[in-house]
């Protein structure tokens, strides 16, 4: 396989273990867990060039490069990190981790309960971006590293980079947030809420359970899939993808049927098969439900400005013009309160057709953007 | 019970049977139907003070008025239609129906198949707009209308009004299509078929023969019925009554588990389960294909100017701000092709934070604005 000069080229996962105790916002404790962490880079002498990439809803730690031996194995944002991409590799160190409750090495639903020798399954305490951002700052700990040059996220990963300021400010010199909020409105909350009931009203779920019935709520993951990615892209996009085309088997004619027929379809069932096969339906409720929850302004009687009281982290908030899942309306909300606290920020409205998806995507402003925020990061 | 002034009051549905052959766009022929209609006001001497009002979605005949002896019966657009009402039964006389493929009467899925003796279910025949209009054009003949003073709907119901002017266009006067679109969207579409997926993959749906199996496929409408009603609304409305409010049983404090919990989740469910427990899983496909189907320019390659070529009814079209269904600028694609003929269109776009919905509610310019187009109907 040959590498564009610019990629990090192939990669290699990480199991850490950590036997500390962590207590959760819901009350329960996790007896030590373990975190499934890559990396890209070098950490320097004096530890100060590392950066944590915090993933959205169905992501995970492999964020750049490639896996030997497997085929389509990129990381979700590879465009992003190499020698020369906007976040630099041959400057920064940088880290990628599958956090609580993932489905994809860390601690989490599919995990065996030391207490049960089980599954977790349902029994898997909800997780919060707090808890996330907590279980990092015990990541940070091990590797050593005092303060993050940067926290960045796209969406709910977004969210952990604006918690990390609040909670932890000390230890963190730079937060990107894109394409996030500061909180879930009735409407986000809502379409969480048909994801969940999709998945949980699955006969096949059996309360979450499913691992000891040998199967998978693959309807209902299906559905959710399908519906998460209508709300990620834009009409536009989709009028400009996929239009009123109808698939090849449907030739020009109308099939006056319910098979697939217009391309659109094609499209949504195709990424909801795809997905149903491999994600986790617990953690699938899990993410949605660590969305709903944030609020960071709630233990601040709904005082954002007063939650950003502490921050000392210098801001770059960006956001998407076609993004109506979490549009430039929200970003706006982050970015006056910080302003009230005379916090350092910048602020980007990015023109793309492409909808909340627009943070995974290279579009030349966006990424142009970050690597002059990143360029000017001192390590 | 005691009736505003202005209520037509008690009505009472009828069931009128065809016994023509009607073919149907899938090149399926019904041989003979029925159709369930309610009417208002009188029919005048030179019958021409006919007024036909077509549902969308989930509607049915029951536009106005009460039935006696039944709580909370008031018909679907009763706001709209009564002596003083926009639509003022004084002057006018207002047929409801319900469609071809419905389930409030009329003949659908869940009717008996002459030729099996057994309820036809998913082999009931998809209908389109166009198979409703000439159902339509078969009450009026039967009705002896030779011409309608207007057709009126909402949404699929407005497409009906379009189609109308297009296909008998020397006989309907004037056509009022409020929250409709030309044709729907790659999303319109895509969130279709994620309602239809939710149907067809619960398992209770028996391949749409559920009727045989005692049992309906309520998981599923469930769903659909909550993902349309997130689309109805808007994020700002939804803000206005629910925003981030918890349930009165959640108390102050997150529950950290995934029962019911956030009001907007709560109402949600609650509309989800009233409409499993009435509505039929296959009307509501063959609803949806309806909508995904229309296209009136299709048959002339495209072009909407040149399927409105022979219209000659006078158009009121009206759009809402925060319809994001389907939007003011879907509007205007109809304006802009009635404008290219020189046709007599009048276009209203009306401030309300309801979203799809709206056209179903009395806000005052609204209604008008409706008061004044049907003022100016000569009868």
């Amino acid at each position: 396989m040959i590498f564009p000069s610019d990629s990090v080229g192939f990669v290699t996962p990480a199991k850490l273990k950590f036997d500390e105790l962590l207590p959760l916002a819901s009350g329960a404790t996790l007896d030590g867990f373990e975190l499934m962490v890559e990396t890209y880079g070098e950490l320097n002498a004096s530890r100060s060039n590392a950066v944590l990439v915090c993933h959205a809803l169905s992501g995970h730690h492999h964020v750049a490069g490639y896996y030997k031996d497997q085929m389509r194995s990129e990381g979700w944002w590879d465009n992003l990190i190499g020698p020369g991409r906007p976040l630099d590799t041959r400057k920064f160190f940088v880290i990628g981790l599958n956090n609580l409750g993932g489905c994809h090495g860390s601690t989490g639903p599919r995990s065996v309960n030391p207490a049960t020798k089980r599954p977790w399954g349902s029994e898997f305490p909800v997780v919060t971006v707090n808890d996330w951002v907590n279980a990092q700052h015990l990541l940070a700990d091990r590797l050593g590293i005092d303060s993050f040059a940067a926290v960045i996220g796209g969406s709910l990963g977004g969210m952990q980079a604006l918690q990390w300021s609040i909670n932890f400010p000390e230890r963190v010199r730079n937060v990107l947030a894109i394409a996030a909020a500061p909180k879930l409105s009735a409407e986000n909350i809502g379409f969480n809420e048909v994801a969940r009931q999709a998945i949980m009203t699955d006969p096949e779920f059996h309360g979450g359970n499913f691992y000891a019935h040998n199967t998978i709520p693959q309807r209902g993951l299906r559905l959710s899939r399908m519906l998460g990615h209508l709300t990620y892209l834009s009409d536009d996009l989709m009028g400009e993808k996929f239009g009123r085309e109808l698939t090849d088997e449907s030739g020009d004619e109308y099939q006056f049927g319910f098979d697939v027929e217009f391309e659109v379809e094609n499209y949504l069932r195709h990424q909801g098969d795809k997905f149903a096969g491999h994600f986790d339906a617990n953690t699938y409720l899990l993410m949605t439900k660590a969305l709903d929850y944030f609020d960071p302004a709630r233990p601040f009687g709904g005082d954002l400005e007063d939650a950003f009281r502490k921050a000392k982290a210098n801001f770059f908030i960006a956001a998407f013009t076609s993004d109506w899942r979490f549009s430039p309306k929200r970003s706006k909300e982050i970015v006056r309160a910080l302003v009230a606290n005379r916090i350092n920020v910048s602020y980007a409205e990015i023109e793309s057709s492409a909808g909340h998806d627009s943070f995974l995507l290279p579009i030349p402003r966006y990424h142009a953007l970050l690597s002059n925020v990143f360029s000017r990061i001192s390590v």
